[in-house]
């Protein structure tokens, strides 16, 4: 036993590491908020000629948000945090214990990427994009391809150096949707798959499809103005912590805790462009709105994934913005807005006429049903790529076979085929699947709603949208990213994530909208 | 003699430290302009809630942008540099040895400020604004005046810090009026005084005096807005580079090289409130976009002052948009616009109707006329302040007998009166009098344009401003801040900087709109 006069130095206080680690994080997001407003701006705002020099403040502030991202500091800190709380140690809350290996494991992706691989994609990246324009724009596929075999090599070598313990598509996937891997998802795809091409072929088969004519008349942009704003309010986007704009390539943008904005395009010929557009925007609000502010910047106020979001904009864009309580609440609305064109119109027509299914070579104007079958081939595609199980210069002839499988039509043109999205040219590798996963969080969160909360479509019929709001913020939104999307999907309806829904929900409002049954013919 | 077989060490290359230091002034030049977006946003486009992260998000930017800007290596590169230019020497053309110069004496500016007294000065201007903004709604002096003499007492310190050879106003009035010297303002206010003082006399008793019933008419606002903006297009501002948005409180913001944002407001009662507007602002803007893009950053590309920026929004609010040819050129267009309230009018009608004199207590609501008057009482009252001449508590009485004097009338509250400003309340002292100091320049400027373009007002009736924006390029933007704006004056008009033209122009035009001559009767 020793005894000594000296005073015993202190451990080192952990709970003012841990808010220091904090208020890092949340310094690190006031750049990345800066960052964000930059680019809604410059999709906005930006006078025609201010491009290059809009490069220039996005590019140093971007700069200025990796430089503080990758903070050694910081990630002593977080380490020191980390292994304090090994093996449940410590005198930690659970968001304390996940906010930590959260950003840590954020912050050790980054640093394992060496800063000469960073710059190589960076300039890869606007590279492709560039490449991308022009060979759209010319169908040029072989103007194009060079570039994407450097992108495939460059994202392959990302993946490994980013996650080395996980097969390299995973690695990106787990970007966009952490802890999805992709023998799930594609389990997951065939399932879903047959149900959904069954669908398509019987409502192609349909003797009386429906038609859209009434939504293809004269909608002033004045009045279709008013008109998605007051239904954006209504569904409870706040305009006191957000706005609308105008976007050629519709977006939703955060640029603070209190502050989300919206854009959508405008088409007087057809109302869906706008009014579906702003649904699907405002679903992403509203998920970024429900995010706790006092959080903002933290993983308990950061989305959980891409395929969350999606499901949230998905879910108000087609579950609720297609339904028939939807339109027997907002039509008598639309009727004053729109009197030469919808005076007659009852709710059923209109609703009825928002579930034509014509497949198209085009994702971004694809309809509901067969949407899905354009993500499940780029998944498979863009997998096989990164495997270097298919060849970049093989790629357009695997397209179109795929798609004339698929779809029963063949792009004449690439720009028409593998040429249509920006995705690959930007390097978002393993971001397609977060969409069709949208589709099916939502579908299975709106059962789940359906069960709960039996009133609702008498509620939307009122225009009382809070109580599916609410199920919403305290089921998925105010988790933020504390728990893996699968998690948080199975928690938040009861049951293991599953394609059953996405199938029955399709089924069942396009089956007898075709004059078809409700379920696949067994 | 020595020989050496060693290769002599060249001498550190100059010419690429120079590129350096021209290299680093861009780069935080793109900071400054991100907090400039930043501000813009903040008053146009930020959801109400928004204001409490938008503070957080400008603080960060702010200190990147004082970080970059005192950066010691910069400071070492401009010392060297300026030392290799002493007294001539030096392979160096005139911009470089001006662009040395003048960047050395910024960041030493800065660097003679201690950190302490920045941030206090920092508070005490958020604190003071936010005493002002309560003080002024309940006209509370009291709740005021503390904060006034502590940013009084602030300022003076930093004046004496930052230039001690100098006056202490004067070291204030440098920054916003370089070279400037307020002995000899104030002997041109002097100047100026009388033949302003009997304009406004001779006004008020003219028996026929011109009325603006015209003007207080109901102008829709969707033709406003695309009235104001055929004139903002056509007077040269180019909106391939800009745009006009809305704000309470109108301003001009650069954002880039080729980013320059106009704002106004919109009185539908009332024409001349957004059109002067954007008028005004057009003229900030002109002045933006003609200063050398290739520059941006660096004094080649940026303003000589703000008395010289005034000096091209008053030209083009008041000398061009109040003047005949200008009516005789807009009119039909106005008409065609706003049919029911301007169709019987007549380019004369309309002229004179914008002529009106008419004291009373607020400043941003003044005519052009009683406008210097309001100036030259905060110029006097401040300078007063800041050399100990006038105490903080004899203010109000010292402004209320002032006005009296100047106006006929007093103040009846405080917020009519000595609360009216924002500029106090966040340390902006020295800054008024370059409001005047535009007019006169402007009023020299064009009584000199007058002179090299005498087909001048036939041009205007025809729609044709270039040659008179032109002449403003060459003379004045294309300069930036390479000359101090007294020499810039005289050089582009010919004629040392006098209050003359001021008068003259004053008596010019509004004498024969009362009924009274075109000049002061001797």
């Amino acid at each position: 036993m020793t005894t000594s006069a000296e005073p015993r130095r202190s451990p080192p206080d952990l709970h003012s590491e841990y808010a220091a680690a904090a208020a890092h994080a949340r310094r690190t997001a006031v750049l990345a908020s800066v960052e964000s407003l930059l680019g809604w701006d410059e999709q906005t705002m930006l006078p025609p000629a201010g491009g290059a020099y809009r490069a220039d403040q996005a590019a140093a502030v971007a700069s200025l948000v990796h430089a503080s991202r990758t903070e050694p500091e910081q990630r002593d800190r977080l380490e020191r945090l980390a292994a304090s709380m090994e093996g449940g140690k410590g005198d930690w809350s659970d968001e304390e214990r996940v906010t930590v290996l959260r950003l840590l494991s954020d912050l050790h992706k980054q640093l394992r990427l060496p800063a000469r691989l960073v710059e190589e994609i960076a300039r890869a990246c606007i590279d492709g994009q560039q490449a991308w324009v022009e060979a759209r724009r010319h169908s040029d596929w072989k103007g194009f391809a060079p570039h994407l075999d450097r992108l495939v090599r460059l994202k392959r070598e990302q993946a490994t150096c980013q996650s080395p313990d996980l097969d390299p598509y995973d690695a990106l996937l787990d970007d966009y949707e952490p802890g999805a891997r992709s023998s799930d998802v594609s389990a997951l795809f065939d399932r879903l798959r047959p149900g959904i091409v069954a669908l398509v072929r019987a409502c192609r088969g349909s003797s009386c499809p429906p038609r859209d004519d009434l939504l293809r008349q004269h909608f002033p942009r004045a009045a279709q103005e008013s008109f998605v704003r007051m239904v954006a309010e209504n569904i409870g986007f706040d305009f006191a912590r957000g706005r609308i704009d105008t976007a050629e390539h519709p977006f939703c943008s955060t640029a603070g805790p209190h502050d989300c904005r919206l854009t959508t395009r405008w088409d007087e010929s057809y109302l869906p462009t706008a009014l579906f557009g702003v649904l699907h925007e405002a679903g992403h609000g509203l998920y970024e709105q429900g995010l706790r502010s006092d959080a903002f910047g933290l993983p308990g106020g950061e989305a959980a994934s891409l395929g969350v979001h999606e499901s949230q904009s998905r879910l108000w864009e087609n579950l609720v913005g297609r339904s028939l309580p939807f339109w027997e609440w907002c039509l008598p609305e639309a009727r004053r807005m729109f009197p030469a064109v919808l005076s007659d119109a009852s709710p059923e027509a209109i609703q009825r006429s928002l579930l034509v299914v014509r497949p198209s070579l085009i994702r971004v104007e694809a309809d509901e049903v067969t949407y899905n079958l354009h993500i499940m081939l780029r998944f498979d595609l863009e997998r096989a790529l990164i495997r270097g199980e298919l060849a970049v210069a093989d790629l357009p002839a695997a397209w179109d076979d795929r798609f004339e499988q698929d779809f029963g039509i063949r792009p004449a043109t690439a720009a028409e085929g593998v040429l249509q999205d920006i995705h690959w040219s930007a390097g978002l590798i393993g971001y397609f699947p977060t969409y069709t996963l949208g589709n099916v969080y939502s579908a299975q969160m709106m059962a789940a709603v359906e069960t709960d909360l039996p009133d609702l479509p008498a509620e939307i019929t009122a225009g009382r949208f809070g109580p599916l709001l609410d199920w919403l913020r305290v089921r998925v939104h105010e988790h933020g990213r504390l728990i893996d999307p699968g998690p948080l999907v199975s928690g938040a309806t009861g049951r293991p994530v599953s394609e059953r829904w996405l199938v029955e929900s399709l089924w069942a409002r396009y089956g007898p909208a075709h004059g078809l049954g409700t379920s696949p013919p067994s």
